[in-house]
Order: structure tokens, then sequence, then C-alpha cells
């Protein structure tokens, strides 16, 4: 007996292994393209044979005409598969904070509702190429390692299995299974900067770097996200060590490489809900340790500031006392890239 | 009285904490084209100003016609900028390695030999926008977070006080202060993979990305960079305090987080002289810790192999006893990107 198609037996091998001993049951996230409908296919291949109930989820933006009924379609095409159950979910796109990102925000919320209800993790349809736009974007907002990291292959209640996956192999694996799949005209609008990214960069560092520029992007992130962990890991150590009455002792945070320190700095104050937290607040904290010449405190976003006193970092309400606070500005807010992909 | 035209403050401000009590003379070191030449020009500045002695020196080479001519002229354009002692140097470039590489290793190797002959530090000119060059061929060959940390501003005698000054600062430099600027024909042939970068992909990603590109880069890179030198040195404590007899015990190591348990490990294997590393070796050894299924030795690359026994990982010339090795080949060598960027 000859075995299922190269392209289909690759993605079904990337379920395999997280199907394997899945406390919870599976819902697969499914837009209806070529990647959401390859990985469907394989979840409702693997799951019976791992014991595991998987179920689909698919969401309807309603931005185009039509999109009720063709979530309908998508949602009957993953029944025959053999999920189930299959949920259609209406969610309303904000109009606020572009297009992209509007949607996405609505979606993973719809998303992670879903998971709650069903007690279930979501497994998303990202593929190693939209891993290497997700780098480049990450590259493009400067936003530090994190946001070059790109997308984790884990982080609960989202599972994606298909980051080492090319998006040539789910495309193929739906022609080998007769899948119709439909191509969200936004992957092609000129509009989207990860379409752009997709249609003109992507090919244009392929072709002047020499090839291989995806998987290569797609294994610097999987690195990157190893020393990532590393560090956040063990900064998180130090922060519960350090913290007493919830002042940070200066002799303690300046022993620390600057990685660590910047991270335990972090940690504090969204421990202490500074909301909004910008690059610039950060480095302005650490300049009263780093670069200490008696300045007064910084003020912060949400109404706090920093102040350092009696070899201690403390934090307390704006205007309390003694000078006026600094405002630390950023001339370019850089918000933080996780938030942008649970 | 008004003061130098900004451009020209730019650079000279960008050279002067590193030169405020140097210990060591410096070199720069001269293209003849806008970034070295503004850098010498701010060298010669501010140098007398902090009390070091400033030269500079200029490498032959010897890949176009006239160019012993072009470097005699360079030399003198430096010297009448103040700059003493000026040295014209030589080099055979290589064929092997393509020219970009062979060309580079020539250079860093006459410019190290000028720094060890005058126990002086070298200053390099490249640029924020080099930087964000080198993050994108980082990102290119997939080696790792090293690679895309880019450059480093200080590793002597390598000194890079330019990092964070746009390319054009120095041009606008350059022509305020009346010099000639060399634009060297390599920078804008098509046939190097670095002139590509910057003609073509650098602004296609800063018009689908919406601007501020090589700066997000040069940011990123800053930021990789202190994550790395922190992980750096956390492993190399590990590995001072795990090594005892030139074993590693596998308790100690696995209960690293594998971004210092694989660093632990690259430096064992480096101290006793494993040569030629790739990301694939890497891997196998570590798999003996993280995948031990009672595999036999891992060969590495001159002549050794790592086995695990007795609860620790031992390194013993290849073909002693036991189990042959199994070669940890590699598709595609992933060299180790801080060569390339002394």
């Amino acid at each position: 007996m000859s075995g299922p198609p190269p392209a289909v037996a690759a993605v079904r091998s990337a379920v395999r292994p997280g199907l394997r001993g899945s406390p919870q049951p599976v819902l697969v996230a499914v837009s209806g393209g070529a990647d959401s409908l390859a990985l469907a296919a394989a979840v409702a291949f693997e799951a019976p044979r791992a014991g595991v109930p998987a179920g689909a989820v698919t969401v309807d933006h309603g931005l185009q005409p039509g999109s009720a009924g063709r979530a309908r379609r998508t949602a009957d095409l993953v029944r025959d598969l053999g999920l189930d159950p299959v949920l259609v979910l209406p969610v309303t796109v904000r109009a606020d904070g572009g297009p992209e990102g509007a949607a996405r925000t609505a979606r993973y919320a719809a998303l992670a509702g879903a998971a709650a209800g069903h007690g279930a993790r979501v497994a998303l349809g990202h593929t190693l190429d939209d891993q290497a736009e997700t780098v480049l974007l990450g590259l493009g907002r400067g936003s530090g390692p994190r946001s070059v990291a790109g997308m984790v292959a884990e982080r609960p209640p989202f599972w994606r299995p298909l980051l080492g996956v090319r998006r040539s192999a789910t495309r193929e694996a739906c022609a080998a299974l007769g899948l119709p799949v439909w191509d969200d005209p936004w992957n092609t609008d000129p509009a989207h900067r990860r379409a752009r990214l997709r249609a003109e960069v992507l090919p244009l560092l392929e072709d002047v770097l020499g090839g291989g520029v995806a998987p290569a992007l797609a294994r610097t992130a999987a690195l990157l996200r190893e020393d990532l962990d590393a560090l956040d890991g063990l900064a998180a150590g130090h922060l519960a060590r350090l913290t007493g009455d919830g002042a940070l002792p200066v002799a303690g945070l300046v022993a620390l490489p600057a990685a660590l320190r910047r991270r335990v700095l972090r940690g504090w104050l969204r421990d202490a809900g500074v909301p909004d937290l910008q690059a610039a607040h950060l480095g302005a904290v650490d300049a009263l340790l780093t670069g200490w010449r008696g300045q007064g405190p910084v003020a912060l976003p949400g109404g706090a500031e920093a102040l350092r006193a009696s070899g201690r970092l403390v934090l307390r309400p704006a205007g309390c006392r003694g000078g006026r606070a600094r405002p630390a500005a950023d001339p370019r807010p850089v918000p933080d890239p996780e938030e942008q992909h649970p």
C-alpha cells in the first residue's frame, strides 16, 4: 500500500507530536485558505488516532460581501472532514488601529473565547512563510529581539503546528486531497504590508541573498526564541529574589548584565500595573541605575513615577512630593510586540 | 560664533566619547569613501582635544587598475587633515571564498597587523546603514541570533563609532568640509549582495513597512547584542563551574535552559579544539542530553567524538573503542558569523 502524497504526509507529521497525549480537545481555526484547510484535514486524520476530540472554528469578519455564506461553506467543508463541533463565529471588526490589526484583534478574541468555552486548544495554520513575514515585520518595527522572534509554536490556548511547513506544501496537500481552497483577496492586496512582503520583498531577498531566505528567517526566529525564553526565565527569577516590599535594591540590579537588568525593570513595572510601557520609559528608569547623577523621578504612563532613594528604586503615585517628574517621551512609541501575536 | 555644520557636528559627537580617555592611539581605516573620510576628519579634529595620538591606514586591495595611485591620494588627503602616521598597506586578495569575503579577510588581517604594530585601536567607518545591511545579510544566512546582531561597536582592536550615524550624514559632512569622496564602484555593482541590499531591498522594505527600517534594524541589532552578551557571559560562568576533568556532568547541563546549555556545549567543544563546529554537530551533542536513548558517540570535525558515559559528556579521539560514531552532517553548513565581522 502506498502512503499519502508527500505534502499530505508532511502536514500530518507536523501535527502528530502535538496531538499525542494532548489533555484537551483541539479546535482548528479555519479561514478556508490552503494553510488552515490542510491543517484541518491533518488534524481530522490524526486526532482520532491520538484519541483527542477535534472540532473547528471559523470566524466571519463581516468585512466582505458574502462573508457569512463563505463562512458557512467553509464550516460544511471541515464538517465533512470529520471535525466536530464546527463553530461559526461572527465578529465585529472595530474601525481603529488599521484594518489588518483590527481584524486580527477581533479574530483572536473570538478564538480565545471559543477555546475557553470548550476547554480546548486552538490550532492555527501559520506556516514557515508566515513566520518569515512576521520576522520581517518585526524587524521593521524595531521593537527589539522579541518582535524578531516571530510567532510562538505553543502559547495556550494557541498552538501553531505548521511553523516548520512551507506554504507551498499546504497548497499541495489541499490539491492532493481535492479540497477547494479559498484565496482571501486580502492576501494579495498591495494595500496590506504583509501581502507586499510576500509578493515583493521576500522574492527580492531570495534573489539577492541566493535563496533559502524564508527557512533562514524561521530558523533564526526559533533560535532567538530559545534565547529570549532563557533570559525571561532568568529575569523572572531575579525579580522574585530582589523585590521585597515592592522596591528594588540598586546594588542587586547594577550587578546584572544589561539584558537581565532591563527585563527585571520591565517585569517590576508591569507587576506594579504601569500600562503602555515604552522603550523610552524603560531607558529612563534604567538611567536611574546606570546613569545616576542625582536626577529626579521618572514619570510613567498611568500616573506613577519611579525614583531612586536610599539605594533603592521606588514606585509611587506621581506628584507625591519632591522634584517634578521628567516625562520619558518616545518619538516613536514601540508597543509590546507579544500582544500582537498572542 | 556659529558651530560646525550639523552633519560634521554629528560625526564628531559620535567619535568623542570613545576617544576620551583612550589609553591607546587610534588609526582610522580609510578607503577614500564618504564614511571613512568623514570619520578621519572627525578623529583628526577630536583626537588632539582628547590628547590621543591619531593616524590612519589605507589598504590597497590591488583589485582595480590604478588602485595604488588612489591609495596614495587618499593617504595624502588624510595626512592633510592632520593624521599621522598615515600607512598605505598593499594586500593580496586570495581568489577563494568570493570576492567580497576574500577582500574583507585580507583587509581585516592588514588592519589587525597595523594595530598590533602600533599598539593602536583601528577606527572603522561603518554606519547605521551598513549595520542594517549586515543584519539583513545575517538573516539571510540563518545562522542564528549572533549573525542578526550585526557588527560590534567595540571589539579590540576594532572600534566602530559611527554605527548610530546615517550614511547620508557622512556624505553631508564630507561635502561641508570640501573633502573629495571616492565612490567605490563595488558599492553599486549589482554583482555584490550588499550593493543590491542597499540599492533594491532596503528601499523596497522602507516603502512597504512605512519608513524607518534602517534605524529599526540597527536598534534591534543593538538590543540583540545586549541579550547575546548576557547569555554568553552566563554560559561562560556555567562552563567554568561545570568542567572539572574536561568532562561535563549531564545533570548540571540538563538543568540549564536550552539557550545556555547549547552555549556551554559550544564553549566546551571550542575549548577542546574542535574546529569548524556546525549547527548540526551541536544539535547531535545536545541530543546526547535531551534526546538520550542510549545512542553512540557523535563524530566531530577534527577527529574527535563526543559520547555520554556514566552520567557525563566526554570528548575523546574518534575510533577509541565502542560503537561507530554517527557523523553529524549538515545539509547547509552554518559557519560562525562572528568570524566574518571581527
